[in-house]
């Protein structure tokens, strides 16, 4: 039989079984957007001929990386929100203010761009302006799970003291829940299937009980999923308290909210229990290691979410306080952190966290029936890693292999060589085919130039840590 | 005047004065292998003419990176030993009892390749065979400050009960000292002053009394430092109290071993007080933030080090441990591990990791006269990042700016498109110019083949959490 592709003599990570699933000297056959077959090099280019073939000798051939909690527009902000206190308020806030649909977009570009050459093929990416935003995921080729994220905050909302309770305002609600209907009419599975769209309730302190529950028949009306920040910081808690008497899990297990059509972002402040009657529900967790390690200085309760029995995965979370957006980085940190969290350098081994990042990530979001492993019948979303770079060097295969912590604790994301998603090659050789980059970076400096003029009162108004750093001359 | 290079249209972070010294619009004179003049680039443009201008518009130009603690020589073994229990007896050892000298050297180089490609320019290499692995920086034209490890423990260690001590042979202490003196008499400020010598006494339980004190007057007599491993690990607590009586840090104190002519490694094991008795001292810390995080899931004090007053410096150790040499990757680390450690996003705020990766190391080692700010009169040490790259876009520079937080949290190293050395330029557009990377890659790769053949039954027989993790299809 003839394929398009036929990459071959490579380790091939399937990311099925419970490891991940090495073949050494494999093969991988593609058929338009899919996946034809997984195997040996000589059984596989004894069935198929091809268009193209792809000699991958020393290389490695993954499912793309899956980011199963992203907010690209708020990228345009990067780095502008770490090392201090009110990560929100004092840091995010000021220059958020400022910020111009249109700037979002370009923002989001680039970092897309970021997420893309690092070897990031799905992007789960939850906020505003999603109509949008989502059309830079089809100018790139990205595969993308998408939710506009629905509040009923109004924009001033800086200005109520810490510990009062938010105020809802129901036409911002309406509003911002029918713009994620209206990209789920006009995105979901468009794109070949590529976009796909869930629904996004920012928070369950972020809007009424009521649009919580409207929020969710939409979601099982369109048979999608709910991606929501949950025990994400103390002033959630402390507003549920106020308002309902109760704590969030317990909140949402009242109101019957947590089962598997809910994704879980976070998770930073609740404890041991609620952990476990989150992950028993069959709610999925999603842990953005860098982003809570530098904004809060903690380590969420992944290790306890999955001895629980839960199904986990990993997002990069957002630019101003992470600063990246690539999963090599989240892989590192999450077993990292969790080793040092427990003082225990078995735990969150290097085999675990990339399943974290590929199948398990994908059964979190919902999308393991198309990606998150190599397997014939699934989308043909595949990343070539060169292991010749000298910090993946050498190569040891028997008695026991490194190429596996090798990836998660010295791979940077610049050793991805090749990546196809839906079976189109977006980067090869390190570059991207589909948008000019250095257009693309040099429009959004241009408007975070602009950005930070019009944000410059608030900025000094909010006092704060990093400002204080700039002025006494440490940056 | 005249000089060779001339930089210009940089930011150019000097690593001067309390914080990261940033000059906007900022260029670099360099005539030899000297700095002659760090300015604005107006300013400079007007006095120098130059044999060579680099336009570096949104570019960076900083001192090169200083690794303080790295043994290059294990690298041939990289990525054996993680996720695991008994790092040192079940993981390394039974790979390093059939690694040959010349194997050694060739995964050394590839080793250096990896820091100088991203931009480290200094390393404080630490290991056995110094007199051969030296004649790598040679060849690279890296910066290094070399130290043989001395010890009097025979080679088969391994068979010794844990809990016994140690045995010291003499004749094995005086032949590793003399390697020592031998490398001192041969490479102390040779190569135009790039390559210096220092003592590397092995550990306070690793040797005799005697032969550290030997070591501490060998180290007066060529007037340079001691770098030593200092409370690595409670096996270390163990002997000492067991042989002397008495913990690590004491026992150095009452010998006199503690002032700034010593070099303490890791101290993952000393209390709070022992840290502000060393710290206090003059003696420097050095801190393997990746490494002993992987290794054994621990943060050692060095925040408590540099709160009592104590001058430290980071460092990239092993790459069977780490497992990776790049000191992006240790600034990141260092600042997000101490703020979990402490739950407080404000601790190690990035212009501290930049200066533990700069000045602060060049303090520690003892270069600080030479290297680690950019400076007239220093060495023309330097690195030109590409801030252009998706990962550090955008560039916001009022009234806050987000270059430092996105170097230290975003930056992985591949950013580094120049890097000069002693005035030579080493590394240009990403490539290294001096040795061919490929070449060393493959060499390297293949005594690594040999050494996992002669090694395979010792691996076998450790049946280390890693080799079940293998046989169990994890891996």
């Amino acid at each position: 039989m003839n394929v398009n592709l036929l990459i071959k003599n490579a380790f091939v990570m399937t990311m099925e079984g419970k490891g991940v699933g090495m073949i050494e000297n494999g093969a991988v056959a593609i058929n338009g957007n899919m996946i034809e077959a997984v195997g040996g090099t000589e059984e596989l280019t004894a069935r198929y001929s091809a268009d193209r073939v792809i000699d991958a000798k020393n290389k490695l051939v993954m499912p793309g990386l899956i980011d199963s909690h992203i907010h690209t527009g708020l990228s345009i902000v990067r780095g502008v929100s770490q090392d201090m206190n009110h990560w929100m308020q004092k840091g995010l806030w000021p220059f958020l203010k400022h910020v111009h649909e249109e700037d979002t977009v370009k923002g989001s570009l680039v970092n897309i761009i970021e997420g893309v050459k690092a070897g990031t093929t799905t992007f789960c990416d939850y906020d505003t302006s999603m109509n949008k935003l989502v059309e830079n995921y089809v100018t790139v080729g990205a595969r993308a799970r998408v939710a506009e994220m629905v509040n009923e905050i109004p924009n001033d909302i800086g200005k109520i003291p810490v510990g009062e309770l938010y105020p809802f305002d129901p036409t911002i609600g309406e509003r911002k829940l029918q713009e994620n209907i209206t990209l789920m009419e006009k995105w979901h599975e468009k794109e070949n299937g590529r976009i796909t769209v869930m629904f996004g309730p920012h928070g369950p302190d972020m809007m009424s009980h009521e649009l919580l529950l409207h929020t969710r028949e939409l979601a099982i009306k369109y048979d999608t999923k709910l991606h929501m920040h949950l025990a994400q910081g103390d002033r959630e808690i402390e507003q549920m308290v106020k308002r309902y008497g109760k704590r969030s899990v317990q909140f949402l297990q009242d109101i019957n909210y947590l089962d598997d059509r809910l994704i879980t972002v976070h998770l930073t402040e609740a404890t041991d229990e609620e952990t476990a009657i989150v992950a028993k529900s069959g709610a999925s967790m999603i842990y953005c290691a860098g982003s809570i390690g530098i904004i809060d200085g903690l380590v969420p309760p992944v290790m306890q979410f999955i001895e629980a029995g839960g199904v986990a995965g990993l997002g990069s979370d957002q630019a101003p306080g992470n600063n990246n957006n690539n999963m090599f980085n989240e892989m590192k940190f999450a077993a990292i952190l969790n080793k040092v969290k427990r003082s225990d350098p078995t735990v969150f081994p290097a085999p675990l966290a990339l399943r974290l990042a590929t199948i398990e990530a994908a059964k979190s979001i919902g999308l393991d029936h198309e990606v998150g492993s190599l397997k014939k019948g699934k989308k043909a979303d595949v990343i070539i890693v060169d292991l010749q770079h000298p910090n993946l060097s050498p190569i040891i295969t028997s008695p026991i292999r490194n190429i596996v912590p090798n990836l998660v604790y010295s791979a940077r994301g610049n050793e991805v060589e090749t990546v196809l998603i839906d079976g189109e090659v977006i980067v090869e050789e390190g570059k991207l085919l589909t948008v000019n980059e250095e257009k693309a970076v040099k429009e959004a400096q241009k408007v975070a130039h602009e950005i930070s003029v019009r944000a410059t009162d608030d900025i000094i108004l909010a006092e704060s840590d990093l400002l204080k750093m700039m002025e006494e001359g440490y940056l």
